[in-house]
């Protein structure tokens, strides 16, 4: 463990980076440090005309990548001042997590960003600040995750002001490093069966923390392998009877727990530490196993917002029942999934810009006679990555929305907002983490032998994101969540009653989508009606209302024969289609919105392009669905097909640009085949010598 | 580099080990090892009630796991003794090298086989050996296909006896450690455009190699940038003219070619020799970069079976063309495609027991009031996992197929037979290891974090598995193979002329398949129906049929607007789509071929069952074709649908004899969430601890 450098070190090296970066230009460092970074407009201070950005005056660019330039611009810079602190290609477990450590300490010592004020002040910055940590490593975006979303964000929203008093600014600037101990060796997803308990003990005014059996291991927890001090533990409270009734088991609750010596960083009495080791990926992060063996805290680490003790022993709530606890507690951690949503969407920009990159460079055969064409000229390389390219925009778009909605849920604290941040928050998490996986492993295979190379990334990309998909709630569960929600919102609207923002689409239409189809539109298959948004919306929408009405029927229907939980489990392919479809819609709404606001006319007809092909792919990939419905005829559905291809022959034509706009510079992108600047000429220098 | 051990000590550690595994039976050492082994008839000589083996007894396993025994035990016996030569889960590059060229050496000399005489005189064991060294790290099976099936089977296939008299002893044993140096910087598939030269020089009885310029260095060959001392170098042969005519190019022939001193393993003058690094996975084999600075090799080291050049520079082949001479030296390659293909299946056998089996083990959520359920019990598990388990069986059996075929295409040297396997291996290769390659993922997120420790593999095994696709052919390359030659026989049906044997559904059928659908028969939706191996094959040859004839009828339309590169490439996702259909076809032909022959009733039963769900999850997973062309009608997909939830959870019951049949012991397997001996209660241990 370092400790933390003294004060006038920092200064002096934050002075350094900026002068380094900043040059002769008028702009005062200090509106570049500290809160001033965190807490200034949108608008970067950085000059214009920087090289490394300088695809400013595209209005692509700003739309995508601008928005938070006052974020990811001084975290890039930094690394490119500092390239002995980003990750070589290849490292043990070991150096790699003292880097990933090294690492957030610049972030947050020398850069001097403040992620815990952003995470409560202003999220969207804390997560503009994630997906550019992310683009440096993965392991540095989690193991920031682990430090103030999940450590941090616990203490700040699962406990009351004397918790912030306390633990806060050490939080901040790294002095109290924590953990998040929830998921155990034989509970990850169903957090309610957790098996850790605390027991209040009125004597001492203590809880006393117990791993009763060695599946109530705290299992996988991040930072607890080497750097934590603090571990916030998920256990069940459990209040001794005074008389002769047995205890009281009052569910999962959160507390803190020192299980490091913040003198010798030795674990504490009682606490037993072990290793998770090398997984996939990810070996930046620490993860750890804990065994508490009857470890005793003071009452007051209870995080206590939803739920507390006297010092009598007599619990209060807030809340009503358990089962409310339960859910406001996890409700608190939504921020996590946001934050890999926008995360992934991250990693999928760069791979997909370094994927696009090389198919434009790499020439593979051609006609006789002729010179060999680009691998992107063919057909097939076209529909495995534009297409992915269309997805990517979109999925910016949708995220973005997401983030928007977090941060008014975060001010209003509107119950239906709440609920509608909820469901979109597990959806988008767990479609676009799903997405980003396939991808990734699309883009190696795309680029041949040279994507094989560690060097261009694709490996470590997709070994670290990986996981993306099971953390903050596996994708299966989190997709149920997504149908349960739309199944309620069903009811609702049978009820009369108000639908959530997101799902208002089911309220409007929903009588119009399960009508009878038209024949006439059945069967039209102009390119101007296929490229009508609202044919698309259309159809995105028959398919969701279609496939939630069934299921709400096959639902009612099992639940007679075999009782709930059969009937769910018997319907679940079903259920998890619904919850896709309907993401999917959500996502092209957002686009569709993109388009129209969007007022530069070139950018414009781009992101329309993208549109086009968002909708129309998908469409065509689960064209099954449509022609068992008869809602396109076979004529339309051969029309769709062609017009896909087409459309992907349209983008590879602006390609370049597409990804370009992205505004990863190279010297974060680092993989030698995805790069901007390079030439053809130099390919054996760009594939790595 | 080690130099080989005294034969006396290598004696001894062979009977150390023998007596080892053996223990006190009576079974002769002698007939374990060296020749014996290589050329023992199918059934092993261990003991039948040797624990590790103990599913003997299993009729599936002695389908599925008990044709090679002889092969595989010896091989997996050795490495449950030498646990040093094990992999261990963390290691840098460079170790992993070392590592995997003492396991190779530890195969031909200590366990005493002879993997150069398996390949020519017996090569479904050469097959065998490869799957099982696959079963203890890929990068062995990948070093010991270099050594000796693309280093030694060029020297053999593509040289005289000239050839194999001066190199085959040296290469068995490991004396003369070689690359395959096809692969050019920037050129990879298109193999006819590679730029490194082979000048004759008539003065000196020479070749001279050289690498014209740096797209042309040989690039990711295997064994260069540490081990090797020879290289097939792939180059185009030069005959300088006499007169004042230009040089002459013959095209691309194979040469022998030193790189490194036999007595100092220094570079030879001219020979410059570059590490390709770190990879996404496969880091035990060490890829380099190779280039000729005009060295000069004797004539004799023209392998020059295809194609010869006399010492007075007069050029002469059995062959009459420069095409037919390309097609033929390619042509000898196909055994590596065989192996891949087999070793991909072996991949997949590993990934899917262990995924299974911790589905199995692993218990989430649960009715109301009651215990928890496996997670292989709910449907979205089960239609993860189950249909993978199907297609591996489905794999197994054509994979079995396709290595009978090579083996007579070796015996026979017919034409026609030639054909075939060089279009199924192309097919099967390509088809098998992209469908391995996502199930490794789908493996990974199906068994949540526990399958992200990397102790439990499927990091290691998706990184390492990944390039199966790229090499050896792009699976997109090959694929197209398939269709140009699926092409070619559509042609010969239409000239009256006769098919090769994999096509013959084509010829007989053709006709049938394109008339008007029986609209009884499209919407007859009865189990009976749907698992009758007749609907099913119709089905598919259905789809295929139609394929291969709109395909023909559109290239020939486009061809005449755009010309044939144009065309083709405006049909490619159509011609891919295409030779995946075939593929699929002849891979369910086989299944069924293997139900029928069981003569075990359980067996057969339980094979019959993975044959329907394969057959049915793969007609449903393309309903949009079947629709389209009203082939099914709405009431059948539906059946379909529920048809294949239903056999999923039919398999789910014997789920666990199904992957014990794989035979793949507990101490070659490794993964703790994987193994077959061990009980849930062991549970923190079976995670790694």
């Amino acid at each position: 463990m370092a400790s933390p450098i003294s004060d006038d070190k920092k200064v002096r090296r934050r002075m350094q980076v900026l002068s380094l970066h900043l040059g002769a230009n008028k702009v005062s460092p200090m509106s570049l440090i500290g809160s001033n970074i965190c807490l200034s407009g949108e608008e970067s201070e950085l000059p214009e005309e920087d090289p490394v950005f300088n695809d400013r005056s595209n209005a692509l660019f700003r739309m995508v990548a601008g928005k938070h330039r006052s974020i990811h611009e001084p975290i890039l810079y930094y690394f490119r001042q500092h390239p002995e602190l980003v990750n070589p290609v290849e490292m043990l477990k070991d150096e790699h997590r003292e880097l990933t450590m090294r690492q957030l300490e610049a972030i947050v010592w020398e850069i001097g960003l403040r992620p815990l004020t952003l995470l409560s002040q202003d999220p969207a910055k804390y997560f503009a600040l994630t997906e550019a940590v992310g683009h440096v490593d993965l392991s540095l975006g989690i193991k920031l995750g682990v430090q103030y979303s999940l450590w941090g964000g616990s203490v700040i929203n699962l406990g009351t002001q004397k918790h912030r008093d306390k633990y806060f600014e050490h939080i901040e600037n790294l002095e109290y490093r924590g953990c998040f101990a929830m998921t155990e060796l034989h509970h990850g997803s169903n957090v309610q069966a957790l098996q850790t308990t605390a027991t209040f003990d009125k004597e001492t005014d203590e809880f006393v923390i117990n791993t009763p059996n060695e599946g109530a291991t705290k299992w996988w927890i991040g930072n607890a392998a080497v750097h934590g001090q603090f571990a916030t533990v998920f256990a069940r409270l459990i209040l001794p009877s005074s008389g002769s009734a047995g205890d009281t088991d009052m569910g999962v609750h959160a507390f803190i727990v020192p299980i490091r010596s913040l003198q010798t960083h030795a674990p504490l009495p009682g606490v037993e530490i072990r290793d998770c080791g090398f997984k996939v990926g990810l070996n930046g992060v620490d993860n750890g196993a804990l065994r508490f063996h009857h470890v005793r805290i003071p009452r007051d680490n209870l995080l206590n917002r939803f739920g507390d003790v006297s010092k009598d022993g007599v619990y209060s709530s807030p809340l009503p029942t358990l089962n409310k606890r339960f859910a406001a507690t996890l409700g608190e951690l939504v921020g996590g999934r946001v934050g890999l949503a926008a995360g992934s969407v991250g990693v999928l920009k760069a791979a997909a810009t370094i994927a696009i990159r090389y198919s434009l460079l790499r020439q593979q055969f051609g006609p006789p006679n002729k010179p060999e064409i680009s691998i992107l000229d063919y057909q097939s390389q076209q529909c495995r990555l534009l297409p992915m390219l269309a997805s990517t925009y979109a999925f910016h778009f949708a995220t973005d929305y997401l983030v928007d909605r977090y941060v008014e849920m975060k001010k209003t604290l509107d119950d239906e907002v709440i609920a509608d941040v909820h469901a979109l928050s597990a959806g988008l998490k767990a479609y676009v983490t799903a997405y980003t996986a396939k991808s990734l492993s699309i883009c190696r295979e795309a680029c041949g032998g040279h994507g094989y190379a560690a060097v261009n990334r694709f490996g470590s990309l997709r070994n670290d994101h990986d996981i993306f998909q099971t953390f903050e709630g596996d994708n299966t569960v989190l997709l149920q969540q997504v149908s349960a929600d739309l199944l309620k919102q069903f009811k609702k609207k049978f009820e009369g009653r108000a639908l959530t923002v997101t799902w208002n689409y089911l309220r409007d239409s929903m009588g119009t989508y399960l009508s009878q189809t038209n024949p006439v539109v059945t069967h039209r298959d102009g390119e101007g009606h296929l490229r009508d948004p609202n044919f698309q919306l259309d159809a995105f929408r028959y398919r969701t209302a279609r496939l939630l009405q069934t299921a709400a029927f096959r639902l009612r229907k099992l639940t007679k024969q075999h009782g709930s939980f059969e009937a769910w489990n018997l319907c679940l392919n079903h259920l998890l289609t619904l919850a896709e479809s309907h993401i999917e819609t959500v996502i092209l709404e957002k686009f569709i919105h993109a388009v129209n606001r969007c007022d530069d006319k070139t950018a414009k007809s781009r992101l329309k392009l993208l549109c086009d092909l968002y909708a129309l792919d998908r469409i065509w990939q689960d064209i099954g669905t449509y022609r068992n419905q008869d809602y396109v005829a076979p004529n339309k559905a051969k029309a769709i097909q062609r017009l896909v291809e087409h459309l992907c022959h349209e983008v590879r034509l602006v390609a370049k640009e597409l990804v370009d706009a992205f505004g990863i510079p190279d010297f974060i992108l680092r993989a030698p085949i995805g790069l901007k600047s390079r030439q053809y000429s130099e390919y054996s220098h760009i594939v790595g010598f």
